[in-house]
């Protein structure tokens, strides 16, 4: 597994906003996409469930605490865009990911940075059974995994 | 109390689209604000417990089944708009929702539609414990208020 | 080519609302994307020019004049859908498009739907320069290709 | 004129998503829905002319280049919110936002930060004829009008 992870998407109309351009709050969409299919291609769910020796079934869910972007270049509707994710720190009950927006992605020559992000998500649980959510460590099978694509 | 409701809202940036309007869509969420807004002017919330005599309280839901709008003007970035909310039709388990937005709201003589719309809305109960929803009558309780503002 | 055209999403987690489910406005957003998805494969965009013999180029638009959806199963995150395209009627300046939604689209016989939609678009034009759309007729070179797919 | 501006908000339906609060992104709107009422405050608009003396009228724009949250609490269905602006910094052409969201405004015993958040943005011009944007000055009639508000 190569250490980042990538996803292609289009800028629907749904997305452009009165400026002609995607809404700069739809970067932040297009980067929990992206970070969902990662999971999925790890073989988990956002939702998956951590299984640990020694521990019951543990459901956790990774609410973000931080989340920034810097616009470089407007993506204009019907544009192919390319955003990839890179694990940047993996600490023992966060993550830090980092996304790149990456426009005329079928022209190597053209290719060109729109945007980079960041997400800090915290692995939580609810078990407890009063309904409130508190950060866990990360369960060891779902951290195997991203070990592997961390960045280095 | 009369027999209609309405809101007044503004068409925000993140509404509009690259044509420069509001998008299509977001009239459908505008009219589920003004659906929502209308609950709580009845001292209800869409997720309100209905007590009826006889029997456990239940929680109450309103999915929709059907949703329309016919678009006549568009709206555009900062229009202050209203959206008018009338009841047609009240069945046993459903209700049917007939909305109007108003643009141009602040001159009489400019004033014109820009769109009207429906919503046929079920009354769900979660009861049971499958975690499956069932249609169910509308609770006596929330069924007396509806009465009061339909239209005639 | 078949008569009808279909894409393929997933329900992404910004799609979802607090009842756990697809937003019913997620419906319009995607049957859109559908109608745009149609129009590349046709190789016209939306916004494509239109170029008739003996007149000059033309900017063409879609606006809807009426959408409507008829909601039967929840969509839930990361739901695999299949959205399905058909041409109903043909005017001489507006298009009907029908929308099947599909669920458990991996499996034939789990296969169902889970909504049915309507778009109504009238073909416009800037053209004047007064800013004003107006309604004109299908540019002969778009209505060839929509000739091709309506359904019979 | 206080040293800041805010704006009060209810979370609506469509702003949640399946984890039962204010989906993350929203957050983005929120803010910008708050810039745009600041604007208006100050007798302008975010599409505003701004006059200069010895200078023809222009047209500027504000796109952001950096937009961040950090969320503390989450918002659900129907949460009266408020949000406070402050400008933190006032440069030749560009304004620092930040922004206070603020739940349970209704007890101010119980008044509690619910995220904070950032945007840089940049004074645009479309100036030029070629359809391309640059960053300009502020035009002294709106930097006459930020500066009274510029916390201290």
């Amino acid at each position: 597994m190569s250490a980042h992870f990538s996803i292609n998407k289009r800028v629907e109309f749904a997305d452009t906003d009165a400026a002609g351009i995607m809404h700069f709050a739809n970067f932040f969409r297009f980067m929990e996409v992206c970070e969902h299919a990662f999971f999925r291609s790890l073989g988990l769910s956002v939702h998956s469930m951590g299984r640990e020796p020694g521990r019951d079934s543990m459901e956790v869910g990774w609410p973000r605490v931080h989340a920034s972007c810097d616009f470089k270049q407007a993506l204009r509707f019907e544009d192919p865009v390319e955003i990839e994710l890179n694990i940047k720190e993996l600490g023992s009950k966060t993550v830090l990911y980092e996304f790149c927006f990456w426009k005329n992605v079928e022209d190597q020559e053209k290719r060109s940075l729109a945007a980079t992000g960041k997400f800090t998500v915290v692995c939580v649980s609810w078990h407890g059974g009063d309904g409130k959510i508190k950060a866990v460590e990360i369960p060891s099978q779902i951290r195997e995994k991203l070990e592997q694509v961390i960045s280095v």
